[in-house]
């Protein structure tokens, strides 16, 4: 027997008919003889049209009353969950955030979990309970308001309530069968990986691959909580996240995936005097907007002009503020110009494998060659090669590279209609 | 300088723009040197469609679990309405019924407000803010579970936190101008009632009238809370609900209302053997299904026959039930029929007059057979007169009593378009 987190996410919810065939496989688990605790998000479009009517009534809504206004959509799935499962003759309760202990930092949209105290969960899993919990909301340490945690926020609930509940594993519902070598729209030979480090799921998520959220995947990390990513349409085994295991097939695949990432704007900036001290005074300007940098790339200085160019990366979404904190450092800093483009596209192998076996930088630009792809920016972890390229060119580099690490299947994989991933 | 209560019903807010007028009302109460507390319903048919919803997953709702998802609606309104009040430049914050300190039963759909220990919303106040509390909910004192209140929530939760907060009065805001000296809709020439007492408005409400619940005066009427019933669309007075007067204009007037109600059925049991004990046994059946007796007849037995009918009279919803219970004791008791009418209503006049003004009863009556009005039961209080007439001539009789008690006004009442009372 064993104790078990599930999340379901909106698209698993949609409407009466989809809560019944997710209560099914809950009861199907607690049959089974498992505790099982499942974390919901709101039934399908719920939050976009909660957020629609807050903007008709108030243009810029007060954050804490947005977080109060949202959180009524989980709350009402949980609850029709709870309901339909009671129907199959089980015990089945559903809690608020605030209820199952979710204890978070004060900000408004964006919440940090702190910690959990799931008392009130445990005693009514001792007591035989099916408990539901309403995903992506706690309550704040300080003020006592609700909050919503942000992006990847009912995962990130479920992997911190697995970790405080002594769980055994966590499983995340989704509405693809697993996390993939590639993109399958983008390369129809990826495969899906039946296992990936802790490590190397951190690197896929920050370089763009969208299944799990980089804060669900650091706190199952640091906590050891083994996730499971698995469709909620089939039965089928999905892709398990755990610790490496040393020595392990795991270590012997060279590269385990390819993330790309469209979601980068490239900023250059032209012409920057080549003196002491010029590049942190524009990093600090752009420090104080909390914009985060990915890649950054500086030339030598030409000798004859005493000049350089300065490149980095960011999120298309802080594009604008920080071209506006930039210019306004022009004069000061001296630099000739500004260039912003947004059609570029980030292309990243990752595989723990890479720490031990030279020369897949090689292979990995040999590819790109072959494939006429020109890079733009370079960076690379222990883990992990970034290429930045123009955005024509990512699927093009995508399954060159997919190719040349030899992660082709046979098969094409298959693409449900309709998943929108 | 005061501390309000206002209550808004669903239809107050039924979208943004009915929202955004509310809070405009609410705002200006405030900058006339007020503190407000508000008290919302859910949003127009949010609560039906959340019910729907239930019924489509569940044929058979677990009750705490409906009441978690009920309670979204007022939650998403409250939310809303403090959005658009802070557009004006005031700060506003929701609250839920639990976070509000309305401490309830724990009996799911019908909970009995036990407590309200309001002392974050009052803190809240002190320091400024316009409080919104979501109405019709509270938690469980007992397991902590959110708990809704029933019918006349909203307006019973508005005049239990304006008694704990020492509020000066309580402001009801309906689509209608007030309560009236009967229905609009039925008699075009009722007036609006300035003032009544709580005596008379538990009578009214109890007879029918459909503006304030029963539950709600008599929070009222216990706590001594003045409470203002008006137009949520116009500035204009409305009734006041409060003690009575002693010698006032209010005692003056002999009748203040005509109320009527169409939700009872007549159930006669035909040949009851006259025994001792008969009534009682069949009483006694009724009162395990608690069902709501209202009115009883019972005739003087017939001489020849040793046998009597007993008629009384139940809500309409209560009927299948209670015929059930009847007809299982047909054999045991030996009645020789069960006779069932639906097409019954009842018809009230109520007045503290009536306890110092002889000859009201015999008014009542004369006006009644003056319309071919006939009487069926008769039920007395020391400020109310009930009659059980056919369906088919209650209007008639309403018409006839309030002409008779003259109250009549000159003018024909306004009843606004599509306000469905």
């Amino acid at each position: 027997m064993a104790r078990v987190v599930q999340k379901f996410g909106g698209s698993s919810v949609a409407d009466a008919e989809s809560i019944k065939r997710v209560a099914k496989r809950v009861v199907a688990t607690r049959q089974a003889g498992h505790e099982v605790v499942v974390v919901i998000s709101a039934m399908g479009d719920t939050t976009d049209e909660l957020m629609d009517l807050a903007m008709q009534v108030s243009p810029q809504p007060a954050p804490r009353e947005l977080d109060m206004l949202l959180t009524s959509g989980e709350r009402m799935s949980a609850a029709l969950l709870a309901m339909a499962i009671g129907d199959h003759g089980l015990q089945a309760r559903s809690f608020t955030g605030s209820q199952a202990g979710v204890i978070t930092t004060g900000t408004h949209g964006n919440a940090r979990i702190i910690d959990i105290t799931p008392g009130r969960i445990a005693s009514a899993l001792e007591g035989g309970d099916v408990v539901i919990v309403a995903g992506f909301q706690g309550v704040s340490q300080d003020t006592k308001d609700i909050t919503t945690i942000g992006r990847g926020g009912s995962d990130t609930t479920a992997v911190a309530l697995a970790a405080s509940l002594g769980a055994d594993y966590c499983e995340i519902y989704t509405d693809v069968d697993g996390v993939f070598t590639a993109d399958p729209r983008i390369a129809p030979n990826a495969r899906r990986i039946p296992k990936i480090s802790y490590e190397e799921m951190l690197e896929m998520a920050a370089c763009g691959a969208k299944i799990l959220h980089l804060r669900c995947v650091e706190y199952a990390r640091r906590e050891h909580v083994p996730v499971h990513v698995r469709s909620s349409f089939t039965t089928k085994e999905g892709t398990w996240v755990t610790d490496l295991e040393e020595g392990s097939a795991m270590e012997q695949a060279i590269i385990s995936g390819v993330a790309h990432d469209r979601g980068e704007a490239k900023i250059t900036i032209v012409g920057v005097p080549d003196r002491v001290g010029e590049a942190a005074r524009i990093f600090e300007a752009i420090s104080t907007i909390e914009v985060n940098i990915d890649m950054i790339v500086q030339n030598v200085s030409a000798v004859a002009t005493g000049r350089t160019d300065i490149s980095f990366t960011l999120p298309k979404t802080d594009g604008k503020a920080a071209i506006d904190t930039l210019n306004a450092l022009k004069d000061s800093v001296g630099f000739e110009d500004l260039l912003y483009d947004d059609q570029i596209g980030k292309v990243s192998v990752v595989g723990v494998g890479m720490r031990s076996h030279p020369g897949v930088t090689a292979k990995f630009f040999a590819s790109l060659s072959e494939a006429q792809v020109n890079i733009e920016m370079i960076s690379t972890s222990e883990i992990r090669i970034s290429v930045v390229v123009d955005g024509e060119d990512v699927d093009r580099a995508v399954r060159a590279a997919h190719t040349a690490f030899g992660l082709d299947s046979e098969d094409e994989a298959v693409v449900y209609a309709g998943t929108g991933r």
